[in-house]
């Protein structure tokens, strides 16, 4: 355990233990119990609440709160045992708060001032904009993109390679207020555009495309395009062109490689060189081609 | 005043009152004529400025800031007595700030990264969410619900027991940019879904149900189901049944219960046992049965 | 250099040249390399990063970051030369984020919690208001007015005079995901009202008004009034009567002055004053008569 980087005013809990090379900025708190791997990196002003672990080569910003505290807290002041776990790799920028009691897979990465609640599984390569809140209670798989400013109702389940686009709301609640709440289910590679509202229990299916403003009041088909309000599946998503290069824009995965796993041979061949464990890592056993 | 339970680094004011069993966090700064209840909570990294009052048995969020300077404050850099009140049991999570020159109630809550701004009047029971952003010069009544993420304008009127729900806009300029601004007025038990519009200077009857993603551009009746893009009354909420339960699901007061006065008894036997000056308490003399 | 006016636990680094009158509220952190202009007052908690500039008689609240870092940082912890320049007269509310690399004019107003990228180039006396995310690599031109929670995407550009309502996104990606970006191209004077998405690449006209909550998927005309999913021009703005005053309210520079350059002349007046390099610096030389 080295101090030699450690900035001014740092306030260290008991049972921390901090891996090698490990920079902590000024100002930090961090509370007993945490664990924090090698070369990881935590800006001035940040707080790691106890029960928390971080992963090797992250980068913590400057005023997060790791491992907020539940409501229980609140009632005795004691720090119950909810355990925060983040993978190695993240890059969490400043402001963000997430809640002891989540668990959350490597190369994570979140813009400023990100909220995610308690009870919340997300796999790898995930990232979640500026501003964005889970509002916890809910699983998000891999390579999922969320954009600035999404909200994520409790309950909400997306599958691996979804993107969702800024102020897209999942909702939960049918009959509101009340407390039967149904999550979404938004299925792999479906693009959610900006400013669409799914209502609570709906199927987004594989590949569809939810345009931007849909107020989404049903299921909507894998490969559709829905909009409107209420909003109608129009078309195909496999007839959009891109209207600058002419081609067929959808499936995405044919078009887009950029933080993907299939970066530099293309979806068809990293598909097709998947054995079923692969497959069934990224839940692409029920693929519909 | 007992400074065992400070935490390091805590900068304190002149004439500022502590009650017994209060805890303060690390960094925290506690600015001139600031009075704080029995038993409170601050955590680390807050700022509580001059003229500001937070009642006992309240929590205090990590970087908060309350009593947060007007623009008269920028000008000369002196302090302006404005009175910033918050009753007892207050929960204020991580991030919020609110102005001074506000007056808010008992059992009061908030998420994170909350912005009330001055002169914005609360009552009893309150809870606003995560991001939300009331812009002053309001009034929000009893047992009240904002959820995370909405945006309540100037001059709006919020009554007893409405539920706002994420996204929503209360607006007040009806043809912007103008200072000619009129608050929209929501009455008492009236349901406003995600992510819905209000123009200005309209009124939510009570009891009424606008659907999500609505833009509403005429006042709304009581009991109404608003929705679409410009919204209609297309439904009465007395006819919605709950699809899981298949029980008819409003007026909402008479089947949901949690947090709300009559928790124990119901509602009906709850009003039955108000007097007059009860239901004034709650601007019950009007309502519409 | 006076450092009577500054707060405890103030870090300040090295080759930072601070202005007559400076004030520097506690825990702040000045890293190297940074100017603050004479009279500057910054906050407590208040993070100034490296090659950041501030001008005269500006003022910064508390808790927000200044010269944030580009995720070029989080891959060697090394402080690259991208350089911050605010102008004279600004007030930063608090909890704002500013990247470093971009380069903002006198007069500069935000709200709390803003959020602005790198490669943002803003003109005079803009204003941007509470939760507003401004996404970087973009242009925004003077007397531009953002209010809270606006999302302006990659490569927008906001000619003078612009005012956008709570809500709006203006989104850069034809067919998401891609990396084909296209921004949005805002003209002078146009009003773009509370909750409405505009498409990528469309070009949003001079003096038009976008309703509230309107899906603009069609470049929209000078003058027009677009409204609805998908938006339809259904009138002039010329038309519009102020519903209290019954005059006519546009276009808006006729009627509104605060904070306008004809505050005290009126539009009509100031206009004709103007010689053209004057029309020139408020892109004023293509005015629709």
């Amino acid at each position: 355990m080295c101090s030699s980087l450690w900035g001014k005013n740092v306030i260290l809990g008991e049972n921390v233990r901090i891996g090698e090379n490990v920079v902590i900025g000024h100002n930090c708190i961090i509370e007993d119990n945490v664990t924090i791997g090698n070369n990881t990196f935590i800006d001035s002003n940040t707080i790691i609440r106890s029960f928390s672990s971080v992963g090797a080569n992250s980068n913590i910003g400057s005023g997060c709160i790791l491992g907020e505290y539940w409501k229980d807290f609140y009632k005795d002041h004691k720090k119950h045992e909810h355990h925060l776990v983040i993978g190695e790799n993240a890059l969490i920028r400043s402001g963000s708060i997430i809640y002891a009691g989540s668990t959350i897979g490597d190369s994570f990465q979140t813009g400023h001032q990100v909220t995610i609640r308690e009870k919340t599984l997300i796999g790898n390569n995930v990232s979640i904009g500026t501003l964005s809140d889970i509002q916890g209670n809910c699983k998000i798989g891999n390579y999922v993109r969320l954009h600035s400013n999404v909200h994520i109702g409790q309950l909400s389940v997306i599958d691996d390679f979804v993107w969702i686009f800024p102020y897209v709301v999942l909702t939960n609640d049918p009959t509101p207020p009340s407390e039967n709440l149904v999550g979404v289910h938004v299925h792999s590679f479906a693009i959610v555009a900006t400013g669409s509202i799914i209502m609570p229990g709906l199927d987004i299916g594989q590949d569809c495309l939810i345009g931007a403003g849909a107020i989404v009041t049903k299921s909507v088909e894998p490969y559709a395009v829905a909009v409107g309000n209420p909003a109608k599946a129009i078309s195909d998503v496999r007839k959009i062109k891109n209207k600058i290069t002419g081609e067929l824009a959808y499936p995405w995965r044919e078009h887009f490689r950029n933080h993907m796993p299939w970066d530099k041979i293309g979806f068809d061949k990293w598909y097709s060189s998947l054995d079923i464990e692969d497959k069934a890592k990224y839940n692409l056993e029920t693929i519909i081609e």
